[in-house]
């Protein structure tokens, strides 16, 4: 007999205080309870228009060209990536986590000429430092992070899409971790080709990906020479399967659109700019909690902060892996430790959706308190 | 207010007799109704072993390199191309129906050599053929469809795979319709990536989309010369996460590996030969029925059929569009019409998971009958 014969699933009820994935929302789950229907079933086809529609809001973008890509969020990076950063073309990345390392290995991967300008992991780019790095370079397409999940560190990508657009270059954004939780605002940005994911800011499981592309960018995609690597995440055969007459490329996953469609639902019914405000202070009350508790943060600057994903270095007392072991063991609450040159140095603490309220966040406090 | 403000999923109760997305399992709905746990939490990595275990049994193999692909069964089939099939390589492939074509498709974009035998479709190829072709072209890897979707001819690939073991060529089988409903039986013929879904033989929603690979294949990926195209589908990125330590790569979505769990343990209960044996018998009734009711079959030859997918043209009176149209409008019945060449001439019609019983295959004949 095999280990899950019988066995039904039944895990453990986490808190899910990390950077993502962040807890579901109540009515997602209820929704994908519900039956699948076929990938052109008219059903189907009016929840993804709907979750189109929803989506151009909480995305800030009047861009018809709004796609859920079938995977994680890295699959819509690279999307974004195979999509627009041609073999030998320049991409120019500002590189201050591990994600913009991820967009870097992507580029490479298409074969461009990638170059980056680095900074400290937390610190984001004035616009002196965009705009000289955009003249010096003239890439053909810049990448940044609007919400770095390895640092914590937030920019709007104001200060970089001046500079681009003035030597009409395209603009890349990762809004992995900003959708659903504080300010996109692509078209008002000035971003060319927003993605991110479901599991975190939208208070979805993982799995279904948004990308939105600018007009000026999908004339690239039309206009172009030579066929991307991938053919998944070709966004130009994608396409014709999100508009009339969806024409079938891949399967999608009713589930994830039910539940997707529920998260930008009940993110209407609160209102977009109520849920930055909610996410922004429950943001402040656990950064003043956890500076009282002797943690210090790795982000100085209040208005460079993600929300609703702080980043802490632990007092010298306290082993960063314990605690959370501690938590997960005692309280059943997740929190995450730093990626790539941050592990073992930093903690990562997400308050989002369901948990980015006041008395989550004291519930939190309470037991870091208890636990160090 | 946007369509989607306080409007929840209650999408009608279709009876998925298409050749995918089939029934979901109620185990599987029940599943994706229990929370969320993180990526590395301890549960949520029993489940993760408890799926390959399962999923090593389904496919009828020993290989330890068995992960579950974030996507459709698309995005397997990239996965299997991009890291097996190098630029300027021989991509050599059995062609006679749709996924064949977009496997060429693919191939194409990795700038691989990409040679085909074709036949019609609907037909399979034989030893002599197959020997023929491999001999000719020495390819570094051969593709073929166990189970081909678009036509419902199945060939197991014994007589592909010991024509390319002859002269060491890798054979990359695409199974997303065979596994979980008829024989895959991995290493015993003898492939080397075998690629799957979720949504079809396994009774769960699309999503996540198993791939294995042999020792052999294995080797190659650990001695290539040059990184694949894709960094979120380079399995060697990729199996750190699905090995310890573990390593994040891609954020995987917990209800849909839950959903799988079930869909494994349900085939486990029942026994795989007895669950290959209960679509075989519905698959001979249903041919039985359309047979009697002037259905022709485009697969002629009992043995070269998909048990689970039966391709058929209309007798000269009946419309197949309006037919499929008066199913899902009066039975609420999800059949499917042709795919490429086929489209307009066929109808496929799948009975899998749970419709594959004799009731279930009585019932769709009577509407059928009472709709033509």
């Amino acid at each position: 007999m095999l280990a899950t014969e019988t066995k039904r699933i039944a895990p453990p009820k986490r808190l899910m205080y990390g950077p993502g994935p962040s807890m579901v929302d109540p009515r997602a789950y209820e929704a994908m309870a519900q039956p699948i229907v076929g990938m052109r079933d008219p059903y189907f086809l009016e929840i993804m228009a709907e979750i189109q529609a929803g989506l151009r809001q909480a995305l800030g973008t009047n861009s018809e060209k709004v796609f859920m890509v079938p995977g994680s969020g890295s699959a819509a990076m690279e999307a974004a990536v195979v999509n627009f950063v041609t073999p030998g073309s320049k991409f120019a990345i500002f590189a201050a986590g591990h994600f913009a390392d991820r967009m870097t290995l992507m580029g490479q991967r298409q074969r461009a000429v990638v170059v980056r300008l680095e900074k400290p992991w937390g610190e984001i780019f004035t616009a002196a430092e965009a705009q000289d790095f955009i003249e010096r370079e003239r890439p053909d397409v810049v990448g940044f992070v609007q919400a770095e999940t390895s640092t914590g560190a937030y920019q709007s990508g104001r200060n970089i899409t001046a500079a681009a657009r003035a030597v009409n270059t395209l603009v890349i954004a990762d809004c992995v971790t900003s959708l659903g939780a504080m300010p996109v605002e692509m078209d008002a940005v000035g971003i060319d080709v927003a993605y991110s994911c479901s599991q975190k800011g939208l208070s979805c499981p993982a799995g279904l990906s948004p990308i939105a592309v600018s007009p000026r960018a999908w004339e690239r995609v039309e206009k172009r020479a030579e066929l991307p690597f991938s053919w998944y995440l070709d966004l130009a055969v994608m396409s014709k399967y999100f508009e009339p007459p969806h024409v079938y490329q891949h399967t999608p996953s009713p589930p994830l659109y039910y539940a997707m469609h529920q998260g930008l639902a009940v993110i209407e019914e609160e209102g977009l700019q109520n849920r930055w405000e909610r996410h922004r202070r429950a943001g402040e009350k656990l950064v003043e909690g956890l500076q009282r508790l002797g943690f210090q943060l790795l982000v100085k600057r209040a208005d460079e902060r993600i929300w609703h994903v702080t980043t802490v270095t632990p007092p010298d007392s306290v082993d960063e892996a314990k605690l959370r072991e501690a938590l997960l063991q005692k309280y059943n609450i997740e929190i995450a430790g730093g990626l790539g040159q941050l592990a073992g140095k930093i903690l990562r603490i997400g308050t989002m959706g369901p948990l980015a309220t006041e008395e989550n966040v004291a519930f939190l406090l309470d037991a870091i308190a208890a636990s160090i």
